[in-house]
Parts: C-alpha cells; sequence; structure tokens
C-alpha cells in the first residue's frame, strides 16, 4: 500500500502493519498523532489494545508488563515524556524483554520548545538510566524509514530480547511523504519459550524480573548482556555513506539533518570542494570502525546535529585523534540551512582547522 | 567538631552544617540513613524541614520548586529512584536552579542489587535526562569528602545556578571513616536577585521556568547555558594525582575505587611496576587536558570502574589514540581487590596491549 | 452453562457473558481472584481488554474514559481501594455514564483486615463521593445472584445511564456455590448517540463532561439528575421477603447477612417465635416503603449487619417511629452466627425493647 | 486582633493563632486563598512547615504521617479535592490521630461549578469513607466563626485524637466580615505519649497503624472507636436556636444557610407566621435530641440546604415521625435568597403540609 502521510502517522500505521498488539502512552507535543490515529484505527481494526495511560511512568510500567508476556509492545513520546521513562526502560533492559519506544525529540532542556530537536543522542545512547546498558537505536531520516524501521525494530527486539528506541525528531514527524508499506505481519504471537503466559505442567515457572540480590548473580547477568551487545555491535550496524567515495571532507549527521547535509554537501561541491555525508543508521551500535577508516583519506569531519554537540564524541572517539573533528550546532527546536552547514564548513577549513 | 561516622551520615551532617534548609527525598537502599538521620537531627534543631515525599518524582519536583526561592535544597537517592528523577533534573538545568543530588549508586541495570557499583556515570556525566545540559558533579572518594563536598557542592551550586550531583557509591556510603567536619555555615539565604520570594515594588517579577515556545528565544537560553558551561569546564576542574610524577603507566579511577587502585599501584611498585593513580574528582568538568598531558610520557593507561566501562569514554577522548587505553571492571555490585587490579595491570603489560 | 464457582469468580464469568468488553482494577484482598481469573479467561477469549492499571485513581478514570465510548466496561476492588475511587464515581455519576463497581467489602476502617464486613453502607448508598448522585446498588447474597447481579447491573446502567455497584463482602468472595451462568451477551455494542466514538457529519459533538461553570447550568443538570433518581426509585426497588407474612418480628439484613438471618429466623421460630426476614436487595433505591408496611402488624425490627449500624438509619426513616428497632452487629471482620443473631432478639424482646 | 478579612483567610489566620504547625495542601478554587495566604504568612513566621503536595492525595497521606508526631496539622481543599482524601481520612480516624480537615464545598457532583454548595454533607456526616468511623463535624455561619472553629477544632481533635472537618462553602470562604482573633496558641506540642517522636528507654515504641489482620483484634478496636463516638455524641454537641421559643414553624438550616434562613424567618414574622431557626453547629455529632424536643411544640419544620436534601435526613430520624418535616434546597452552586426560603414556607403551610 501506498500513502502520503505524515511521519508520526507512517510510525503508527507502520506498527498496524507490522502486527503489533499493544500500544501504551501519553500526549505529548509533537508526537501526539500517533495516539490519535492509533485511536481511530483501533477502533476498526478491533483486537487491539491501545490505552491512554496516567502518565508516561504508567506507560513504560505497562509497557515492561505487556512485554513480559511476549507481545509486540510499544510506546511513543517526546523528550521531557522519555526522561520519565529512563527507570522504566532500565528495567525493560534488564530483564531482557523485546519492546518499541519512539522519540519524537523537542528542544531542551527543560520543558523547552515544540520544535524539532537531536539533543536527546547523549541520553538515548550512552544511557539515560542508571547500570549498564543499551537499547538498540535505529535514526531515520526519511518519513518511509519511520515505517520500515518499526518493522525493524520489532525484529531486533525479539532476535535479541532488548528493547529497540528509534530516535527521530518533532520535524520528521510532521513532514508529510510519500511511503511504500510493507505487508501485513502476523499479529499472533508464537508461543515464546521466556514469555509468561501460563506455565505448561513440563517446565518451571519464567520469572521475570530485575532484582537479583546477590552480586554474584548480578554480575554474571551483566556479564551475560555485555556478551549480547558485543553481539549486536558485530552484526548490527547500520548507515549509509553518500558521495563518500572522492571526497575530501565528511559530514557526519543522522535523522532528517543527514538529508540536510546532503544538500549542503551539494552546494559544496558545486563550489568545488568535494564532500560526502556519513549517517550512521543504527546509533547504538555505532559505526565507529567505519568512521575510522576514513582515516588518511580525509582531510576532516564536519560533525552537524541539532544540539549542541553529542554525536561527536563518538565520531571523536572513531577518528583516534587522527582526522580533525569540527562541528557545527543548532538548538532549542531551529533547523539548520544547507547553506549555513555550507558556510560552516567553508569557514572551518579557511580556518585552517580541516 | 571530629566524629567517626558512616559516609551516609557523613553527607547529612554536612548538609546541616553547610546550612542546608530543606530536604526531600524518598527512602531506597543504600542511603536511606539520609532520611533516618535527618529525621532524627531535624527534630532537634527546629526550622529545617524534613519532607518524605510521595515517590522520588515528587522529591525532585519540590526540589525544583524550593530552589526557585533561593534556599539551600537537597535529595539523595540510589540509581533506580535517580533515574526518576531525570525530567526534574533537566527542568532545574534548564530554569538554572542551584541544588545539591546525591546519588548512592548501587549495582543495575533494572532493580539490580543494593551493592555498591558505579554504572551510573553515563547517566550522570552525559546526561541522564533529555536535552543539552550538564550537572556539576564531584565524585569523593573518602568519608572526608562526602562532608566537604556538600559544603563546595552548594558554593558551585549557587556560584553557576546549576545542579550539582554528589556521586558516590553504596560502599562509601556505609564506611566508617573519622571526619572533622567543617564550621557552622550560615541557614538564612541572602535576597538573591532572581529568586522568586516575594515581589518589591521597584522591579519586575521574577519568572522561574523552561518552558519557551520560541525557538529562538530557546536557542539563546542554550547559548547562555554552553556559555556557562565553558566556564565551568575552565574553572572548576578537580583532579588528583598520586605517585603520578615518575610513573610508566597510569590508573584512571574515580570515588572509592581510586583509593583501592592506589593499593594496587603500591603493590604493582613493590613488584617493579612504576604506576601512578590519577583520579578525576569532578567528573564534570571532566579533565580531559590534564590526562592528555601524560601523552607522551607514560606507556599506558588502565581504567579502572565498578561497571562495564563507562568513564574510559572521556579517558580515551582525552588521550585522542596517543596512548593505550585498556580497561578493568566488576560489575553487578562487586568491588574489585587491589590484588586483581595489579594483576590486570600486569597480563595487559604482559600481553604487550600497554 | 453450571459450574462449583467461587463468588468472585462467579462476578467475573458474569461479566464475560455479559459482555462486558473492558476491565480496569488494581489487585486487592479478598477480591483479586477478579484479575487473576480475567487475566487467564482474556487469554483465551481475545478481544477483551483486562488492564492492571497504575492504581484504583487510575482504573477509575480509565473507568470514566471507556464508558463514555458506550463500551460495557467494569472495575472491582475492596474497601479501602473504593475510597479512592470516590472523586471518581462522582464524575461519572455527574456525566452520567454506565458502568459496573463491584465492592467485596473487608474490615474498616483504615487498612483494617481481610475479612468480610459491611461496613461500607454509607458509603455507597449515601454518596461517598461529593455531590448530589447516586449510585443504583445491588447487594447480592449468593454465589448465583453474584452472577445475575451483573447481567442485572448493566441493563440498568445503560438503561438509566448510571453508575452501578454491586454490593458484597469477603465471605461471598470467598464461597463456593453452584451457579446457573445465563446466555452469552452480545459484546459488541449498538452505537449509541451520547457515545464519544467518533461524530457522523450530520450532528454536533458528543461532549462528555462534569464541569459547568456557570451555576445556573448545573443546577439544571441536578434538577434532570434528581427527575432520573426519582424515576429510579419508582421502578426499579427489589428485596426479598422470607416468612414474613405471619411474622411478629422482622429482621432486616442485606448480602450474606440475610442468610444467616434466615437460619436465625428459623431457630426462633423452632423457639415459638414468629420470625421473618426482610432483605432489601437493591440498596438505592431502598425499600422503605415496603418496611413502613410492616408498620402495625408486628412488633419490632431487629436489624442485623456487619458494621456499627449503619442501614438501620433507612429503616427506622422507613417506619417513621411507629415501630421499634433494634440493632445488632458484628464488626471488624467477624461474620455472626445465626445463633448469636437468635440470642440477641431474644434478649430485646426479654428486654421489653422489642 | 480585629480584622476585616476573607472567610478564606480567617481560617489561615486562624490556623497560625492556633498553633499549627503543618499544613499540607493542594490547589483548588474556591479555597486557594488558604495555601496562598498561608505560604506568605510562613514566610515571615518562620518554622510553619507550608507544602503544596503533589496531589491531594498526597496532601492527606502527608497529614497522617505527621499528624502521628502529634504536631498540629491540618490539610484544605475543595469537594472533588475532598473526595480523593476519603481513603486517607478512614485510615487516620482508624489510627486515632488528631488533625484538622476544611472542606470549603463547591457546587456538584463531579468537577461541577466552583460556586458554593452544601452537597457535601452525606460524604462528611455519615462516611465517605469506608469502615464504621466518624470524623467530628463543624459548620461555621460567620468569618468569625471561621477562625473560632479552628481553635475549637484542635481542641477535639487532640481530646478526642480523632479528625475533625469544618464544613464551609465557597460563599462563606470569600465573603469579608470583621474577626476578631484569639489569643496566639503556643506552638511546641507537649510530648504526648501515643505520639512517634523517639521511643525513651523506658516504654515500648509505638506504633501508628490502621492495619490488623486478625479480626478479633480489628472488632475490639472498632469497639473502642464506638465507645468514644458515645462520648463525642454526648458531650460534643452545638447548636443555635433563633427565635425558637414561641416559634410555630422551625426553619432547619447548617452553615451560611442558616443565617439567610434567619432573615427568611424575620420575614415570615413580619407576615404573621411566627418561624425560628435552629442550626445544628455540630453535623457530627448531631443534635437529634435538641430536634426531638421540638415534637409536640411546632406545627412543622422546613428543612433548607443547598442541595437535594441531605440533612433532612437525620431531621427525619430526630423527630421519628412526629413532626411533619419539608424540605427547600438549591443546587449546583445556587444560594438560596430569603425571600424564596419564605414563600416555600408559606406554600408548604398553604398546601397543608405542614
Amino acid at each position: 500500500m501506498r500513502k502520503f502521510i505524515k511521519g508520526n502517522e507512517a510510525v503508527t500505521v507502520g506498527a498496524l502493519y507490522a502486527g503489533c498488539e499493544i500500544y501504551f502512552g501519553y500526549p505529548i507535543t509533537p508526537q501526539s498523532e500517533v495516539l490519535e490515529y492509533l485511536a481511530r484505527e483501533a477502533e476498526q481494526r478491533t483486537g487491539m489494545v491501545v490505552l491512554q495511560a496516567e502518565s508516561e511512568i504508567a506507560a513504560i510500567n505497562m509497557v515492561y508488563g505487556a512485554a513480559g508476556t511476549g507481545k509486540k509492545v510499544w510506546t511513543s513520546s517526546s523528550s521531557p515524556g522519555i526522561s520519565l521513562m529512563q527507570e522504566g526502560i532500565s528495567y525493560i533492559a534488564s530483564a531482557e524483554l523485546p519492546c518499541l519506544i519512539v522519540n519524537v525529540q523537542r528542544g531542551g532542556p527543560g520543558l523547552g520548545t515544540i520544535q524539532p530537536a537531536q539533543s536527546d543522542y547523549f541520553q538515548t545512547v550512552k544511557g539515560g538510566g542508571h547500570g549498564d546498558y543499551h537499547m538498540i537505536v535505529l535514526a531515520p531520516a526519511t518519513v518511509q524509514e519511520m515505517s520500515d524501521f518499526v518493522k525493524l525494530s520489532f525484529e531486533l527486539a525479539f532476535k535479541y530480547r532488548n528493547p529497540v528506541m528509534i530516535l527521530t525528531d518533532g520535524a520528521l514527524g510532521q513532514m508529510m511523504e510519500k511511503v511504500e508499506f510493507f505487508e501485513q505481519q502476523e499479529r499472533t504471537f508464537e508461543k515464546l519459550d521466556w514469555a509468561t503466559v501460563g506455565k505448561p505442567k513440563n517446565r518451571e515457572s519464567n520469572v521475570i524480573t530485575s532484582l537479583h540480590i546477590k552480586p554474584d548473580k548480578m554480575e554474571l547477568i551483566n556479564i551475560h548482556l555485555q556478551k549480547k551487545y558485543r553481539q549486536i555491535e558485530e552484526k548490527e550496524i547500520r548507515y549509509e555513506e553518500i558521495m563518500c567515495d572522492d571526497a575530501d571532507y565528511i559530514i557526519t549527521a543522522f535523522g532528517l539533518v543527514a538529508r540536510i547535509c546532503t544538500r549542503a554537501a551539494e552546494l559544496a561541491r558545486e563550489k568545488g570542494i568535494k564532500v560526502g555525508v556519513f549517517r550512521p543508521i543504527s546509533l547504538y551500535p555505532f559505526p565507529y570502525e567505519n568512521i575510522k577508516s576514513f582515516n588518511g583519506k580525509i582531510k576532516g569531519i564536519l560533525d552537524v546535529e541539532m544540539n549542541a554537540g553529542q554525536m561527536i564524541e563518538d565520531v571523536k572517539l572513531s577518528v583516534e585523534g587522527k582526522t580533525p573533528v569540527e562541528f557545527y550546532g543548532r538548538m532549542g527546536g531551529i533547523v539548520p540551512t544547507p547553506e549555513e552547514i555550507c558556510e560552516a564548513l567553508e569557514n572551518h577549513i579557511a580556518g585552517g582547522r580541516l
């Protein structure tokens, strides 16, 4: 099916096609379309549970409970609401349950604006909650990916029994583009051997918990988690290279900003500067090695983000001081233009920093 | 005054000496002594407000409200409870209010154990809440510092109108040592021109908010915040160097672990390996330049943490690939011994990695 | 279908047969079987929404929201949990929405015991919430009625657009008896002209609210409500008379206690005292006239309750001083025996009070 | 001290004079002046704890906790907020703790209006929470009494270890009158032998709870409570008689309405109808006997309330059918005029009903 549709709606339709069975959420701009659209759709496609919880904290804990049954469950919110979910996310990661969380970022910190931003990168990728854990993080750049990544998220979430976050922003959430939807996935879940859906007589009860009083038990769980994360880091890196082959300079950017940077790169090329764009799609696992492989081939990297400079730390960790890395960013809900990015790049080159 | 006292009590007595006027909190092991001790003390030292809130979310929002009056206000919790405070912390940082938050870390993720850990470094230093903001973060290594840093925290909090976190752990919280307390600070606050304590006729109302609908306004606020952070990064770096002058190898470690590493360094020196310990005291601002200055002088760095490797990213960002950095860590509530750290160092040297 | 089953389960199976579509609740002894049974059944009979809410307050407000769509929605709890729902119940009554609330009473006040009691009569019948409103209240005396009254409750709830409460107790909830279940009712609801399920083009939006700022508007709503209550009082009185025809004394009692009183009446008759039992089934509307009609025919009334004397006020209001009314009650979770009731009656007669 | 002041402020100043040490509350119209006034005063009179809680539920539970220490603690709200407190009130009554709750009633049910009403009589007097318990209930009719009854409330609350409610309404809360304040009471509390303020070595710990698993224990507590209530019913009845001595007709009314009825009685007397007003001041304990004593002396009673008829049940219980009782009421926030009350009385007389 093809549809001209908003990003927030594409996520939602994607969830319906992906066979999601349960959604818990609480309204917040700029992602309120999700709940609104779902409420309408659930009316027609009976049997799906869509519930406006008492708060974001209630929502994420309901996700925790429902995920334990092995059903496809998801939630969505925007920056402040996601902060409220940090305890719950840590619990879900520790208990190793699959689920999808969508963050349609807005400008912060605090209540901030309702305009788009990318200033939750650190929270999302480094661990907003307590303890050593990782969500798998996917950053779509198009409305098409807003839908596609829902399907991918559930595949990864169930493969690794791990929460997945789609990290997007208010601009992509509100933007309309044509989307080709994937085929309807089955809603009914196969009985999963870890799910708590009634104990057959021939096995012990499944227990889902994140509480382990004995530290040696808790360390074993951490060792197991870290092993899983190494596997994810090995197998699930996703990224996109645009005009990178002959590039003298690389712009690193994620999400919608990568598209703006592509236009900036074209503007630069018109002026004779050979620029490529490297877009990490999976923010965790981060494509360290892929960026590192530019060492020796390029003169410098401009990292562009809608924040004060967050992913740039991972870019710097990638190149280990062997390629200069500079930053251009806008904050508080401002979306940068291709022109200002191109100009920032030219200034850094002219200044001898790149 | 001198006292043989637990770490959690030292923080509390420190708060009384520092002239703290208000505490809001919710009990959680391993920091429940704070509230218990305060409840007793507040009985005798009338006039201090000590309130067990309905939850950690209530507590941090009460801190937000009280901080707006310019009073010395603080809260404390342990890892899961701190996760619940992330939205509130982002609001307080955005509204530029002074306060103190103490995190007595326990093993995670999830409910985890009640044993000590350092696995909230990322959450604390990189931003557990949404948006671009920083707390000033101090990591005590002794019970003495547990008390001293309370005084320092309030000085920094009011100087920069910024939340300060003391990041410690369950072992230091429960450990007893002799503490020399500083002199009693004044409780009554001087009228601060930004505080919301009644509007005199000759000025406009003070408004404390983190909501700014217009993105250009919000960007200006972010620019102002970032300028403040640059100032903090310039002036407020604190660290300790132990036996670093002639060292061939440096162990980086924070908090209690730095003391264990000092013993490990002594063990190594007994075996003829010249090892020093570098202890960041302020985790934000992080002493990047001070660690960088080891480049060319040492053979390698072993970073030791009670987690899966978090501060190591900042250590690597410091040396920019010019000094090898390896990691040794324990997780889930296990405290490493000097012997195993020394052995880990020897193995890395023997394996040619350091 | 016939089944040997607990009272709490009979309510639950009754709800499934009655075509209930949604249940929100929070566990509390002695009615936890409801949620447990539902969780199991909902697994097999897909499409029914069963949700453990964050609290009783969340549950009743979810009931409020769901009831607005015209679906069959219900909740259940025990005494303290029902107290938490009082604001929500007042809202639902004011907004004139149909729903079912089951109170499996336990001994109070406060947390009290988990044993059976009837001490929420006043709360239920006189208005535990604020404002002038009434729930329709049904008090079952058998496990069979526990099931039957669910069907009846929804018929009344939808007929009058009014919340209905089944007021029962922990003893009946835990007691097992044979139940003949009624036929499966349709789950799908006919489109109701007041429900908020999407506005057709040819009418105004349905608005469900209990907020009316203008007092004359609010008085009109109250006049409308009172008119409805008069209608209910006229048409929906239900009661049972047992051995009343030739009785010299009447015992008034509701719920399970009425059965114990029936045995007490038999004991009394064996001793030559002609005793009947009058059991109000609908507590609101209360059968004032029916009790009043005993005036002049009997020598006295003994009101028996598992509380300190609550329904007795309505009994006294019925007889208007023309028949003596005495009381026998047990409190705090104690169930009276037929013997002690019979003895109490004999004592009152011997003492000349009846 | 004498002051021209609003009713809501008179309660608040009264609380300061009564030596109240702690207030927890949450804002709601029409009683928001309480918290606002307190916030200002507490600034100047340091040492009093004034806290805006997270919700009414938080507030009443904080009252529960603070009352356990034997301090003078109070809260206030309006109708919907009071409904949210019902569980907590039942707990406090069961645990036998002194405190003051002020209900500045508004029109209901539901969110209703913000205009005055008396429709929470049943909730207040019969038991809005679960279980057999009573608050002592005082209904002021003047701004002077709004202040005086605070002092009286604390005397009664501590004498009987029982929660006291001042039941007033939005009109009296907003009305301004001259108030003569009583003398400042001591704030510091004498050590009470039941309070939980630190255990001396020579006695057992005081335990404050409302949970008693064993029903025979819980029954003993109920027997004790009922004995206390009988004592209160014997000693603490308060009422006012106005022009009752020669009256042929009595108007019963409480609170502000009693004053309007006094004017209505004067109007009636101008027309030759001898009317008196009987005003219950304590609604619990209710002056049954005092009203009963009119039997045989008067021709009839008109009960007037700002609700659909609630106190009338207690009036009818008083006269036991021996004096006709009719009702006149306004609902939803409408205050009746003396003229319409007088007319209602005349009509009832003309119609032969009185």
